[in-house]
């Protein structure tokens, strides 16, 4: 048997990090701004345990474009390094200078914020740049200052420097095919995008703001005349970045007003304001701060899912947090940060990482907290928001078996004249009103206070509560509920829910009364006759009833069970399969004691135009006479005006 | 100064690779089966050309799971590795034994479909194994076998073999925290997701099928009673890829069955069928293949947009071929193969690269080539097609001014009766009946047949030409024809489209024909007042018209601009910036030569009565009466028939 060492050569290796470290070439600068935060850090940490004589006095960090020379620099002033630290540090490949140091200071230094990792990031300058130079001097006085450079060739020079000031300069010249990376407005883009709240102030080039000392005086011309000295304009360092962002802080410190700037902050094109916020803060077992926000949402689910950002460290890593947020969750905006998400492994495992599910839980369980004392705290305040929220909280719900328990407490349940009920209250409300003759409870519903108008009236005249649910998941929903509901015990009363349309008003909640219909047998076989004559037989199906006499002539009804598997199998999941193409069918309600009746039975030939006008007006009250028909309808009542 | 060479170590380098080589672990297979399959395309080639000795017969990848011992096995058949083999190709990482095959046979080989480039695939192995074993004998008859075990560490163990038959055994010692990888369902999701379309048979377990040889007996049993033996079946190898897929035939070769037949295999779960396919094959100045089809679009704006499949030498490396298909052609399904394509480099670069530019741009110019000779051979069947296909069409035409220019042979343009104009042959049309007193051509259209049915009609009955153009980007589009038309020379005329409600008919296209009023200029100001006192002043502009006395009394219009601008913002891009939240407003026209006016203006107690009713139909002709005024009006039309 032979033993070996598999060996790696570095021109092997070489061409790889050009071309295949990251998948995006852009990636390089949020990489040598880490590292030069890292050496700004570390010289925090040890000038706080007195391990250096400087003082830190100006954590800034440099980026400066040279397009003439078709460079750019990026510049600190934090540790610095010496000839021996190139030489271990540069000069090998994937040693990681971070990893020592948090090694070698690990008790102090875990909360120092030190981002790098793998000993890599430096190298990914050469997808960008043909040449990279390095000019440094240690904060260790004695060292002298080194001068690196490096053509992309694994050979590099080593000389000495005249560089005076502690800190690291790279210089990058930038290669032909990265000339993007030589335009202003393409590097302020990244840094706003990757760095815009990391820990070290960065400029990017000077501003010029009004003197704020400057005091304009009055001077008068040779002709007496007065003018106002023009302001003084001062040029100062342009700062990309808010080193402090609001997450970073403890909540006691922050106003609400703090949590709309920092939301401006983030979505600085986003003119509404957020609803109310969320300020995430855990310790153990891992480590997660981060604000949500509730913005204004629509009953619209495709939302875009990309508002959540995700840091590492205040570094700026991605804006899909897929498997980490809750699905329901993804519509919320704001910023997560955690050095505890793994990111290079596949979402499927993301999924199944046992940290990741802990985090996932721990927002569901905070978002849902918030929201019980949200509704604990101010109803009143909670009701005026729900039409902006429900789609969050109705989504949860459905898809997540702990939210929906929990959401159970503060839910609500609008009705179509603004009352809001929670799920309790609404039952207790209408029991005694809308309990049918076999013990459910039935609970009515619009999903369109327009579209519905007429039904809602009939409804509410009864005295019944009408719900107004119109959210595009709510029949998952209800049947949801339902569900829960029928394994209640024997004696708890079954839920049920119905469409205002789904029946006519005396049927949508069965009680044992008797109708008396003022047609004979005889005239009712007659009527039934006359209607499905004229009606279309394959769209309607006639049914006579023995209504209220002033109750329209003609109702037209949807019955709820198959309108419902419809709904749902058209926004996906639950249904049946393939209702979606189920024909529309529905029911015509002949009102037997609507004067109408005997108009209808006894004409000689107007039989037909009475049967149709009175189709047309129950159409119109479910908004399906449309086109033609629509057209002839008005032509012929127009003319009946005059 | 000092000059000296930047180096790796290869324990630095090892913990990167299984951590950091590919962001989705899941990689790790796609990588060991393109190696298994370079290796027999490698020992194809080189019995094509003379240079071995064995048939190269069963060109079989196999993979194997041993859920008990916890590994996986990828076994070929291909060149197989001497010991100095593996020493050169496996003990040094990312040295690319398919780069130098290329090198050394450049002329032969650039089209065996050799897929490796960076010599780093195989220790993708140990991102989910913790042991991985090589067991391998080349298909040099004089070389002995070779067993290559590694723990993960850069060392390993190399002893001799007894392997028999030519050919590498990778075997991979799953890792604890990968065993999803022994689950039968996810090496057969990741085989079909990744390998579905490569080159060499891959053979993952076995299945039953009928014997096809056997033919049943009918057998008596004792009683007499007759039993036809049973079927009898046979186990055979399960190959679950298809090594020939369509896109790499000739177009000759291929009947429309073949392509329908293709698509099935690339979406199993869609039922239709696609309506049309274009064989994209092109060698210079860029290698590409492919087959796109047009499946039947909604003209909803939000379809998917990952449908096609981008391979590398039938490799499967995205779904997103953002940056390489032009946006309005991702709305198409299909396969892209293409080594030309780079895809380590950020989208904003790919979009800049000079290559991928052309390739966008000949696939925009096949599919314009395919739709105008589909609209050349076969105008009827084009035709049948339009509305599935518009959507494409027409997003096309507004961002790809090439295409714009192309589309204009063949982009139709349908009228409400079912007729299909180019533009063109539609100018010519409607000319003489169509141009105003402006010498301006008005193309009429209306975008739902139903919603505006009566206002269709009163345009047909003057004769005119009615266009049905329902995409929700088709603002967008009239506009810029409009644009586009009022370039040209002074003596075309200019083109302006009206949608049918935008005005009353006799306005829609305005001749100089003078109207006759059959009130009095008192009468007028009488019923102006009247009419403006009843109706809400806030939505309606009041509006006295001379029409034919048989048109309807009161007609709603909503003016083209406004409406126009409005759903060009509310679809993004184009329109005026907030005309989205510009308050809906209507103008009232009231026909002075209908009768109903003289009772208006005569009747003492119903004046409101005749005007609300009025407006009431009105506004159902707009299908603007909704909610308690429907109701109402549906009550007050029932009373009436009393």
């Amino acid at each position: 048997m032979a033993k070996g060492k598999i060996n790696v050569s570095v021109e092997n290796i070489f061409p790889l990090i050009k071309k295949f470290l990251y998948s995006d070439h852009e990636i390089f600068l949020r990489e040598l701004i880490s590292n030069a935060t890292d050496a700004t850090l570390k010289l925090k940490h040890l000038s706080t345990i007195g391990e250096t004589k400087v003082d830190y006095d100006n954590p800034l960090i440099e980026v400066k474009i040279d397009k003439e020379g078709k460079k750019l620099h990026i510049i600190d002033h934090g540790v610095g390094m010496s000839k021996e630290e190139v030489e271990k540090y540069i000069n090998q490949v994937a040693f990681s200078g971070a990893e020592e140091f948090l090694e070698k200071y690990k008790d102090s230094a875990k909360d120092s914020g030190i981002i790098g990792h793998f000993g890599l990031g430096f190298y990914s300058a050469f997808m960008v740049a043909e040449k990279v130079e390095i000019i440094t001097k240690s904060h260790v006085e004695e060292e002298g200052a080194i001068h690196w450079v490096c053509d992309g060739s694994p050979e590099f020079t080593l000389t000495k420097s005249k560089k005076k000031d502690r800190g690291t300069e790279i210089i990058l010249h930038i290669a032909d095919d990265s000339t993007e990376f030589l335009e202003e407005h393409r590097i302020s883009e990244l840094l706003l995008k990757y760095n815009k709240f990391m820990p070290v102030p960065i400029k990017f080039g000077t501003k010029e703001i009004n003197d704020p000392t400057f005091e304009p005086k009055t001077i008068k011309d040779k002709d007496g005349k007065e003018t106002t000295e023009p302001h003084k304009q001062l040029t100062v360092d342009n700062i990309i970045n808010n080193p402090n962002p609001a997450w970073t802080k403890q909540p006691a410190d922050l106003k609400d007003e703090d949590y709309k700037s920092f939301y401006r902050e983030l979505y600085p094109m986003q003119f509404e304001e957020p609803l109310f916020h969320i300020h995430l803060n855990v310790d153990y077992p891992f480590n997660l701060t981060g604000i949500l926000y509730f913005p204004k949402l629509t009953t619209n689910l495709d939302v875009q899912k990309d508002r959540i950002q995700l840091y590492q460290n205040q570094v700026f890593v991605t804006d899909n947090v897929e498997g980490i947020v809750p699905e329901f969750l993804q519509m919320l905006r704001g910023v997560i940060d955690s050095p505890d998400i793994p990111l290079n492994v596949s979402r499927s495992y993301l999924q199944a990482d046992g940290a990741v599910k802990k985090i996932s839980s721990y927002i569901t369980k905070k978002v849902g907290d918030k929201l019980q004392s949200l509704f604990k705290n101010d109803r009143e305040g909670f009701e005026q928001k729900w039409n902006d929220i429900k789609i969050v909280i109705e989504y949860g719900m459905l898809s997540e078996p702990k939210f929906f328990d929990k959401a159970q407490k503060f839910a609500l349940f609008p009705t179509v004249d603004d009352k809001y009920f929670t799920f309790e209250e609404l039952v207790e409300k209408v029991k005694p009103a809308q309990t049918d003759k076999d013990k459910n409870i039935v609970l009515l519903y619009a999903t369109n206070v327009d579209e519905q108008h007429g039904y809602i009236e009939e409804a509410k005249a009864k005295g019944y509560e009408v719900l107004l649910l119109d959210s595009p998941i709510i029949s998952h929903l209800i049947q949801k509920i339902e569900g829960e509901n029928s394994e209640l015990s024997a004696e708890k009363q079954p839920i049920k829910f119905a469409r205002v349309d789904s029946d006519f008003v005396d049927n949508l909640i069965k009680k044992d009364e008797e109708q008396i219909s003022k047609l004979s047998d005889e005239e009712k076989t007659k009527l039934k006759e006359i209607v499905e004559g004229i009606v279309p037989k394959d769209k309607y199906t006639v049914q006579l009833e023995a209504l209220d006499s002033n109750a329209n002539p003609f109702i037209i009804t949807i019955p709820e069970f198959i309108r419902r598997m419809k709904e749902m199998s058209q926004t996906g999941g639950g249904g049946m399969m393939g209702m979606s193409n189920f024909p529309e069918m529905y029911n015509l309600v002949v009102n037997t004691n609507n004067e109408l009746m005997q108009k209808i039975i006894k004409s000689k030939g107007k039989k037909e135009e009475y049967v149709n006008q009175a189709l047309d007006l129950a159409k119109l009250s479910q908004n399906l006479l449309k086109g033609k028909d629509l057209t002839s309808f008005i032509k012929r009542s127009f003319e009946l005006m005059k």
